[in-house]
């Protein structure tokens, strides 16, 4: 157990992603530090949670994964650790452990409380640096998360839902945009076994989605597969709906973004 | 041979580059992983190639450098993968390699198809991740490029050009802006070698560079041997001919961008 | 000492900090390379300077802290080496290594000159990768500083200074916006232990900020000590004082940037 990924709302022009990488290699000179990404946008507590539960699965087991998206840095609210799926996850309770297990439950939820695997000196508005990067670095030096904290019940930690599609009459399904990837791919709230679900109803009809009044009809199995600068719907590498336009940005050229509804129906 | 490279457009904002590094790691969780950058413009091909072009020299030998810039991702486009120079490079089927190789061909061209070393998972989307990470992780653990796939003629890849200058009559040389840097510096189309081989026709007359009607008389040494805030051109790090500005962005100074015709004539 | 630190203006969209970091493991395939910051604003030394500073304490012993804030690239600028609370800084001369120091002095100075040590070739504009990482990379295989060059006066260096707060009369304190981070926190030129001796004078009053005309009454302990929206001001992690808004950028709200005067008084 040497690796620990970060993913926060810091960004890269600061020092503070360096700063917590140097707390955790003063404990853990061995440790492998990966970032999934500082540029979750300010506060935003849904992208965190979801951008560390799709890539968490391809690391190594026991890797540490430490989420620090954290407006309620030095108030009261609580730090957690959780075991699950075989890594250990260190976050605030405000609702990303919860976007990250989903419907499930983690094996074991401590409450961080052991000010001996603290920094000495805790600042008051960086905890990244003051606890989360040495509680993570000496978990990977075999420290065990319960000698870290107390035993907390998960049901009783803040909660945070990802919206579920919502199935209008025999013959549609709505959901919403939930983001936009660097490329201007607009991600969906559609799942793909509720996708995949929904469309066995008609499976002779072909499959059309409405955007902003826009229609895409079928599904497609690349960028590709459609003229460039054109729309398509394609099952994304996170196993939901994604909107596109080959070669250009969905975005930008539906004029969408986060909430904007996203129809499925079948061809007339 | 343990490390490996990432050239992507995939930006920082998203987990992709996270979800590619923990690919690496489930594989081979001894690999140095070092980002070129991620921050390629989505698509450019031209310019994934040349910054891997410029920048695979300064590695030990045996690395592996991973290029996805990979619009046709998911279509009928090959994966290849090469060995040149001492390093293997992996990268779609797009151009990429033809710029870094040159006027130069790669001792070996492998179609990367073995589904052996792919993730157990292939994404219609994300080849970064299921594709090109796993078989770049092998490839540090000792896995032979040939086991990975057939033998083709890199003749018959897609070919993509870097537009050599120009000679006009005697006594000019006319190029372009590939692009800016970061700081506003103006990358030429001009190497060092031909500027030399030209500039050798009179040497003992001033070369003058004449940008958007703007003239620069003589070659610097180094930015601040002009004054603040001047245009200059310098042989840059890559052995190229930049416009830059000493203190200050050639971009903005001089208005100039990708294409924008640079003349390199001599004093009267 | 393995570690090596990056603390660069080189941005994250060129091959630039790719190439110095193939450059040192091309020399020591064992260090290990943590990037402080590419991001500070070009040729913005002040910041480069303050950005190392606050993150260097957090880095084990030996750690090799390697700062290219360099406009004077080329020309005749100086390249120094200090040994300074158990660590070693690289930097050009240019007022960099004071600010890291501050009113202390280093242990020892050296300009490096052993070309020894250096890329082969060393290009007109790019030290970072011809001079600074091939020097750092050396230095964490054991080579001494004063291998490198010739031991100078740390008095004969550049200078750069950070403003200290100003005492007005007897009850007001006045310092600036030094910069704002990402989230637009306000980090004023105030440190702790000034302002502590401050508000020892009155210590039974409330004290209050004045910055731009808006008054914020009272010390913060935690960002969600105020309503969100809220302006507040709180020892940051730096050790200084920092103008914020719970959950919003103090920036914006206030429209306070670098120069912004920043005055502490008493409630009447």
């Amino acid at each position: 157990m040497r690796i620990i990924t970060l993913t926060t709302d810091f960004g890269l022009e600061d020092e503070y992603v360096g700063s917590m990488k140097g707390a955790v290699l003063s404990i853990n000179p061995e440790a492998r530090i990966i970032d999934i990404t500082h540029r979750i946008p300010p506060q935003d507590i849904l992208r965190a949670g979801l951008i560390l539960k799709w890539s968490y699965p391809y690391f190594p087991e026991n890797t540490v994964h430490v989420c620090v998206v954290d407006p309620g840095v030095g108030g009261n609210r609580r730090i957690l650790g959780i075991t699950f799926r075989g890594a250990i996850f260190l976050a605030p309770d405000n609702g990303i452990l919860r976007l990250i297990v989903g419907d499930d439950l983690p094996e074991a939820t401590v409450e961080i409380l052991n000010r001996d695997f603290f920094h000495k000196d805790i600042s008051r508005t960086f905890h990244g640096r003051d606890v989360f990067a040495p509680v993570a670095a000496h978990l990977t030096r075999g420290v065990h998360l319960e000698t870290l904290g107390n035993g907390v019940d998960f049901g009783n930690t803040v909660q945070a839902e990802l919206k579920k599609p919502i199935r209008q009459g025999d013959d549609h399904l709505l959901g919403e945009v939930l983001f936009e990837d660097r490329f201007g791919n607009l991600l969906t709230s559609i799942d793909q076994i509720t996708l995949l679900h929904f469309l066995k109803r008609f499976p002779e009809k072909l499959p059309v989605l409405n955007i902003r009044g826009i229609h895409i009809c079928g599904m497609s199995e690349s960028y590709d597969s459609v003229a460039r600068q054109t729309p398509l719907m394609i099952i994304g590498s996170r196993g939901y709906l994604e909107v596109s336009v080959n070669c250009g940005s969905a975005k930008d050229i539906l004029g969408a973004g986060p909430g904007t509804p996203v129809q499925i129906g079948f061809e007339k």
